[in-house]
């Protein structure tokens, strides 16, 4: 297949590219770099079934020639406020990429009749009521609060993409991304597995906001990608949850990452931070990407930390 | 003030355009005609602060001369699947009118410095769990049901009303209309208010759902107007919900309508029927219009059933 891949230079994004053209595909990348990093394509270059195009998804979109499939994940997807990379600093661009993105992205795939896969999100659930969150929960998202810009974003762009099925009968596939890990993320978007790798890596102690009772979900990001990989070649319409259901208190997360990096400043607690919206608690139902796509995550956690790793000694310069 | 009014065409948009017209306003009205009837402004033709631009809000907004402020009213509105205006039967339209037309709205405001005024809906309290319902409620929406493509597009433009506001400065104002009945709302759009008063004209039996015991919450137009221009006027950028909480239930408002229109024929029942997340019971609370704007509807709902009667014989040649 010939596939436009937006926001290619992005963490998932350019794993994606990747990956497809190790299968044999062709990969037109489109990015703008608002969020983006070049570099993160920069291995690519070389290969002759790899093309970009730098372009802002919010205007139109025109490729030359045939496309079999459109992946819209160009979006910044930072929830962190002290990012710059977050999209709570980048509130028009992220409503511009969920909306004006997605309209553009799927007139590409009905011009071309080809198929189409929204990168959507987990946020997608706000702060949730219910857990683990299957894909027939409604969720919980304050429509005017400072997150919305991203949530009410990637809740229209699946309304959207479920319009355009239903009326424009496009071939067109919804994934639900969970929390996820791994090389080529940003080191500066101030979550916490950047945080914590980027603190172990300096020997500084590790950073917990509470107890560390509360959990997370992470999905390490070769298991991502084969969920959605697996999406992109099936009949499925619905939404799927693809992410870990592995739940992880933050300070296990903590107690790993220093044993892994062999940092023995250990850890420290500051009081718990909590922003307006921001889920306590959210873990994927995975029922479905297991029934309908076989799939389910294969790395431990503490695999795929050490694999990880490398990639931030790289980036720090360490 | 010289006022950008989209929508204007529509049963909303058109009183709106009178009623700022009748206080010294020059009124800019749009509308595309895609739901909107010609002839809800024909008789504000010959007014010579009046002016019409027929133009889709989706496609940029060019107005000349300078504007104060901006009223963006231009969607689909009605949830009714069997009428040709439903929104479920226009669904890009109504997803681009939500977005891209308050993208392209706002840009007008912001180009001005003009203020800002969206309609918002109840609908983007989806089949609420909490009643009545207050500003503060997050809703209970289903991103991809069938009504998702104006409740999601409807929450959508507040957060983007919202990110424009806290990012942009521009001073912006959201309306959240609940069920409102008049002159001017469409004949043939399936709701409850012009089935019940045809069918009373036409001395047929009115047709009730279930047992009649559901309720609704309807607002005479005049109210609803007086509502939006006093937020208009006021600093208020929080949502604010405009409508009646004074619930009727459907039989009642049945019996109502025979006494009013003298009509014999009674009423016929028929089983229930519910859509996919049509929500079971919808009442605003109104706090905060009271307590912000000094607000709250004043006619009864008898008068103003009264008050509509002529309209419908008019509207239906009788």
């Amino acid at each position: 297949m010939r596939i436009l891949i937006t926001g290619a230079a992005g963490f998932l994004g350019s794993h994606l590219c990747e990956r497809l053209l190790s299968e044999g595909h062709s990969v037109i990348g489109m990015d703008n770099f608002i969020t983006g990093n070049p570099n993160n394509l920069a291995h690519l270059s070389n290969n002759e079934r790899f093309s970009f195009i730098r372009h802002d998804v919010s205007n139109f979109i025109f490729v030359p020639g045939k496309v079999d499939a459109v992946m819209h994940f160009a979006s910044p997807a930072s929830p962190n406020p002290n990012s710059p990379y977050g999209y709570v600093n980048l509130p028009i661009q992220t409503m511009k990429a969920g909306a004006l993105g997605t309209h553009n992205s799927l007139g590409v795939a009905r011009a071309n009749n080809a198929r189409f896969l929204l990168a959507s999100t987990s946020e997608i659930y706000g702060d949730p009521l219910e857990h683990p969150q299957t894909e027939a929960y409604w969720g919980h998202v304050n429509p005017i609060g400072p997150r919305s810009v991203y949530d009410e974003a990637k809740r229209f762009a699946e309304a959207l993409t479920m319009a355009y099925h239903r009326f424009h009968g496009i071939d067109t596939r919804i994934v639900r991304i969970f929390n996820t890990y791994g090389p080529r993320m940003q080191v500066d978007d101030g979550r916490v597995v950047p945080n914590f790798i980027k603190q172990a890596l300096h020997g500084e102690p590790l950073t917990v906001y509470g107890d560390g009772s509360q959990t997370r979900s992470f999905c390490y990001v070769d298991d991502l990608i084969e969920g959605i990989v697996r999406l992109l070649y099936s009949d499925v319409h619905d939404p799927v949850n693809i992410g870990n259901p592995v739940e992880t208190t933050i300070l296990e997360f903590a107690e790993t990452i220093n044993r892994l990096v062999g940092n023995p400043a250990g850890i420290t607690y500051q009081p718990a931070q909590r922003g307006e919206g921001d889920p306590q608690r959210r873990q994927p139902d995975i029922s479905r990407a297991r029934s309908l796509l076989g799939w389910e995550p294969r790395v431990p956690l503490e695999d795929g930390i050490r694999r990880t790793i490398p990639y931030f000694k790289e980036a720090l310069g360490l």
